[in-house]
């Protein structure tokens, strides 16, 4: 059950999304895994004060929430209501007792050229949430989505664009999401993980390898670990020298995993954990 | 025939690759197209000598060449074979009369995690490569690919990394392809072409407008200009303060227009030069 080289492993919910909360919570249980990483969707249909007590009782930690943001609309309304939905995922966070809601920034509006514009709305919108979300104990990490999602979901595509955004803000409030799988082509990205780690603002490292082809979408790619071009402990080294020492959750998108026995892909996400990342 | 809003268009090939190389040089002259940029596979089906003299004949520019590459094998038999590949496409260029060759690097070998290995092979192989088209009056195009590509097709992703590379030889032996489509997501690609036109070295600029959904593979996705989310005056701008004077060469690799007629392609794609690009 305490499988030492499990200690810092974290599954993702959206890794193995076929398997309910309690189910979820009851495979971890029983394969020694200590963490997860939730998704407001499922934790909102079963509950948020259910299942915060769930995850408790269970002894599991959660190491983050995802995900808020979304903040790139021009339209006033669209905007305000981007917003309050962020702070009802801040207050979430606050209740499942996790410390880091991840943010996905959101991508042009329908019609916009104007990626310049889009980043700055982001960066007005860290400025109403980021003291919000410290005052609950809870820091936002904007998450660099690989820039093949620049237009339609996330406008921010670069660790060093992240760092950017998050340095007008306090590291309380504002860090970034490292995610191999967005950043692995991109020669700058360990110097920037360096400049995240020095400011204290690695607010979550996660893993997926990187497979080709892609499906049609692009969204739902993400490879089992091992099975891509990653050099997964490359990654951890870079993130470990900069001085992150938190959880590391494996976080795949992919319609062949989703189609299998949830508890087996665990099962097996673990186990490529400790082949890949860990030994 | 002679519409100054198509001095400096240029249509790839690949725009309209349903028009064999006599469509296509018949159909550029009905609407006033003075460049085009080829392809070496339906050049070599037409035979080379043969598509210099067709051209030439027609009063065409031949803007660009594409392509050579494929760089980064590990394995000496495949290496000799690219290299030889790529001292006939040089032999080609100059034969065709254009004076410039693009070069999509390559991506990882099978199996292979090693993307600085890769590029510094990519390297390598442009130190051999570089004087053998000088001589010729070829100069080499690196072109970077969007990040999406990077395991697969092309381990250079950025216009920083291209340039590089490109640094390391003369700038009448290696330049960079400056595309749109590739860069567009980029905030330091601007002061990367300003980079690259103090060189001398954007060898050639190219249009293709981005479109989401991407398609499985997401190699055949890109957008008729205006349809996407690029604003394509902007880089337009960006090069030409960079210096470059060069042809604007509009290369879409689509299926939806692969499907139509190729005339009614071309013509379109002329005035959406015009109405996106030009006014």
């Amino acid at each position: 059950m305490n499988d030492p080289d499990l200690a810092r492993f974290s599954v993702n919910q959206m890794t193995v999304k076929q398997l309910s909360l309690p189910e979820l919570v009851d495979a971890c249980a029983r394969l020694g895994v200590g963490a997860v990483g939730l998704w407001r969707e499922p934790v909102r249909a079963y509950g948020v004060e259910a299942a915060a007590r769930l995850v408790r009782d269970a002894g599991l930690t959660v190491s983050t929430l995802c995900r808020g943001g979304f903040l790139t609309a021009t339209d006033p309304v669209e905007r305000a209501g981007a917003l309050a939905d962020n702070h009802a995922a801040i207050d979430e966070a606050a209740a499942l007792g996790t410390g880091t809601l991840v943010l996905v920034c959101g991508g042009l509006p329908a019609g916009s050229r104007d990626l310049r514009g889009a980043r700055e709305r982001v960066a007005g919108a860290l400025d109403r949430l980021g003291p919000y979300a410290a005052e609950r104990g809870v820091r936002l990490a904007v998450e660099p989505l690989h820039p093949m999602f620049a237009a339609d979901r996330c406008v921010v595509s670069t660790l060093g664009q992240a760092l950017d955004l998050a340095e007008r803000f306090p590291a309380g409030q504002v860090g970034v999401a490292v995610d191999t799988y967005h950043l692995w082509w991109d020669d700058r990205a360990p110097g920037q993980i360096a400049r995240a780690g020095a400011a204290g603002r690695i607010h979550t490292f996660q893993l997926a390898d990187w497979t080709t082809p892609l499906p049609a979408g692009v969204l739902n790619g993400r490879g089992q670990l091992g099975d891509g071009a990653i050099d997964l402990r490359e990654w951890k080294g870079y993130v470990e020298a900069a001085g992150y020492t938190g959880f590391i959750e494996v976080e795949l998108f992919n319609e062949e995993l989703w189609a299998r026995d949830g508890r087996e892909v665990l099962a097996e996400t673990a186990q490529r954990f400790v082949q890949h990342v860990v030994r």
